[in-house]
């Protein structure tokens, strides 16, 4: 494709600044020019320099700070990186949120270079019965060649409704079709949800390490983080968050009880009540992101913070990406008391789902076979947990530690604390291994030693030497 | 289906509400009881009392007023809702915007009860290729497989964005595929690109009477809509924009400069030279939706805002929705200078737009043929626009004046000043006709005796017997 052969503008801008940096005309911490005088002085548009800008920075050449612009990073040498552990006075102050930058940057870098894709947040998708899902999809495009948008608008497909609904009570949880409106994948879902309980401004909590889909949320809104500390086995600190409550306005928390991304644990029951009633206490608006918790690996379906609700005041968001298909981008919230406000911004933001993908996942539930597809995905994710923190333990140096998923197919590394992950991030990169460094999980400054990484594709000899080589840097950067 | 066979509970209690108020138990203009305290009455949710609320509001039973609640509505009587023209004053201030309500209760109607949908703001789907389309998309679906969710990253499908690129070649402007981010609709474009230039409580420049997505997007995200007169031949008056620049802070002016919804105009060139101009002087971004432009009468592609701007200040939003097909919901923006915040934004509000329908798209407008599809549309559409108004003059009462529209496909009607719209639109909905009532088209209360009318459907005599029908009752409210 000739797009990709001829080198745009800013990538070009981008090299002559990384060379003047490498010769020294630039040095480490120095500010670099800043966007407005740099358009000028080359003559090329804001545009182009914003681009080259922030190519550099998801190179690892230079760093943005809030409010102060860009400058070149200061190489690392062993040892001088070395952060203290988030103690609990941290997590009083809510933080500013700006994540995504950096998670666009690394979820490109896979795109772009086909890399193993250790830092993907997806699931592999040879694990989806997708081919049967589009079978559905052609006939039912065949059949309705006259879609019209008005079978689209919100809350979504009466047949997909229904179907959620029952898959739902088959899980053990009452819920109506009139409860639900459909969305673009759980991304919408919580964006909308978030939107419908708190302004700009407000404070959210969130747990830490925290999904960054959460911190998206926020940072989309304008609002602030307030990160309550949350444990790998046991979930977000009740006790901390109440403390919290006691002092300072909350606007809602946001918590993924069910295999968390990236700590991988699943909620006790007491916890999950027992959250329930403290938002009830103090009429807090929860938002419960549930897009794991069909790939649980025990026999007994988790339950939700959603079965505990007796107020309305959990907003439940889930989508079929995780475990059934991504391709199509089919979510949905439950938004308890708030569902007009949650319809309303459905419309507002996207007017509507698209129908044939809705109509396509109504009849694969409908026809059956979803539960046996579950148990085959769960099966094969079970194992690969187990294979890969074998070789994890096996290849990396002493002193780290890894997280024990109870459902999912992410694990979260906790590395000898003087590693620098973005420093391991980048010099992986050179090698064609992607992975995902710590400091997207949290709005603070946090996890600088923590990486996470996905078992969810086929274990292969490439995998593993993948792993080895991760391993080898780190230790080289220990 | 059984799920629209019970009658739900908010519906009975509507009902219920309902028939008290036509037995006298509550008057007209009388406040109705809280939603607090009616869930509390009737020991229903309180989602159940705001949605038999917005059910009764749908009918027309009740009217919601800005923070004073729900009223039982006037009875109209000839004569006595004369609303004076909106006069140049009262543009001087900026409003809140809440239309989303209205119009959405306009769309379900149309959905609900399939009636004749003169209010469709969408084309008839027959017009579209979509047959073709959907076997593009069947194949695309059965050789990928594994589509991944890396296919799907802003800004989005390569091959898509270079047709885009092409087309607007081909119709005399020239854009890279890099200054193009493709999103759900343009709705999502229009929504991505005022967030990116714009904050909560900012004032937006808007045309009046306007399309009211312009006005979704300025309510979604809590900014004010400053209304500026707007000619039926020539569009937005740029004089009287020019002295609300002088005089009071506006961050961005939404406008859509050919064949505007619903007046129908296509804004001269030189017009739309000095409102870039005008925006140059005042760094103002301007947002324009392009939506239309593929369906002109005139032989010649009319020009866009995007084509004079020499700055970057102009955020062209489109899609293929309204020209191609509306069942893929394929939108795209050229953001100009903001073009990083906007996919930026795009990632964080709905992470990707699907694969498959961008890559069919792209499919069918490689093939070729969809010049030749859009020539025989317009001249469709134009033949249907001359058939509309000639009925419209033929049978609406004396007084009434049409719009003439160069492109598009709806008509837009000034009815008698003394006929109220909503009261028209109530009536026509009693016997299974929709409009579009003035109402929708302003932040403010205007348009109380206009109407806008789709002209897109092909002729009837049901649809010449539904004209007659609105005439008669149109009369019968002077």
């Amino acid at each position: 494709m000739a797009l990709h052969k001829k080198i745009p503008l800013y990538q070009r801008f981008a090299d002559q600044l990384a060379t003047s940096i490498r010769a020294g005309v630039l040095q480490p911490g120095e500010r670099v020019t800043s966007v407005r005088i740099a358009s000028q002085q080359h003559k090329v548009s804001v545009t182009t320099v914003v681009r080259a800008y922030e190519l550099l920075e998801s190179r690892g050449i230079i760093e943005s700070q809030p409010q102060s612009g860009y400058f070149v990073r200061q190489t690392s040498k062993p040892g001088d990186l070395r952060k203290s552990p988030p103690s609990a006075a941290e997590s009083r102050q809510s933080s500013e949120v700006d994540v995504s930058r950096l998670v666009l940057a690394t979820l490109k870098t896979i795109q772009q270079d086909g890399k193993i894709p250790l830092a993907s947040p997806y699931p592999n998708p040879a694990l989806f019965p997708t081919a049967r899902i589009s079978q559905y999809a052609g006939k039912i495009m065949r059949d309705v060649v006259q879609t019209s948008v008005f079978d689209d608008l919100p809350p979504g497909h009466p047949d997909l409704l229904r179907q959620i609904a029952r898959r739902y009570l088959e899980t053990g949880m009452n819920v109506g079709p009139e409860e639900i409106v459909i969305t673009i994948g759980a991304t919408e879902a919580i964006n909308l949800c978030l939107q419908a309980v708190a302004k700009p401004g407000d404070t959210i909590a969130v747990e830490t390490p925290t999904f960054y889909a959460m911190l998206h949320a926020i940072e989309r809104l304008g609002m602030r983080a307030l990160e309550i500390p949350t444990d790998p086995h046991t979930g977000i600190d009740i006790d901390a968050l109440a403390e919290r409550l006691k002092t300072q306005p909350v606007a809602a928390c946001m918590v993924m009880p069910n295999f968390q991304n990236p700590l991988g644990f699943q909620m006790p029951d007491s916890h999950k009540q027992r959250l329930v009633e403290l938002a009830g206490q103090y009429d807090l608006p929860l938002i419960e992101d549930a897009v794991y918790s069909e790939l649980h690996y025990g026999s007994a379906h988790p339950t939700s913070l959603k079965s505990y609700d007796t107020k309305g005041l959990v907003l439940h968001c889930s989508s079929f990406s995780k475990s059934l298909t991504s391709a199509y981008r089919v979510g949905w919230a439950m938004p308890g008391r708030y569902r007009a406000q949650v319809e309303k911004l459905k419309f507002l933001n996207t007017l509507s789902t698209p129908t044939v993908p809705q109509r396509a996942i109504a009849e694969y539930l409908t026809k059956g076979g979803y539960e046996r597809h579950l148990r085959r995905v769960r099966r094969h994710l079970a194992q690969q947990r187990d294979l890969m923190r074998h070789f994890v333990l096996r290849f990396f140096p002493a002193g780290t530690r890894v997280s024990e998923p109870e459902g999912g197919y992410i694990l979260w590394l906790e590395l000898p604390a003087t590693v620098d992950a973005m420093e391991l991030y980048r010099r992986c990169l050179d090698v064609g291994i992607t992975i995902a460094p710590g400091r997207i999980f949290a709005a603070s400054n946090r996890y600088s030693h923590f990486i996470r990484l996905n078992y969810s594709y086929a274990w292969t000899a490439e995998i593993e030497q993948a792993l080895k080589t991760i391993a080898g840097i780190t230790a080289g950067l220990m």
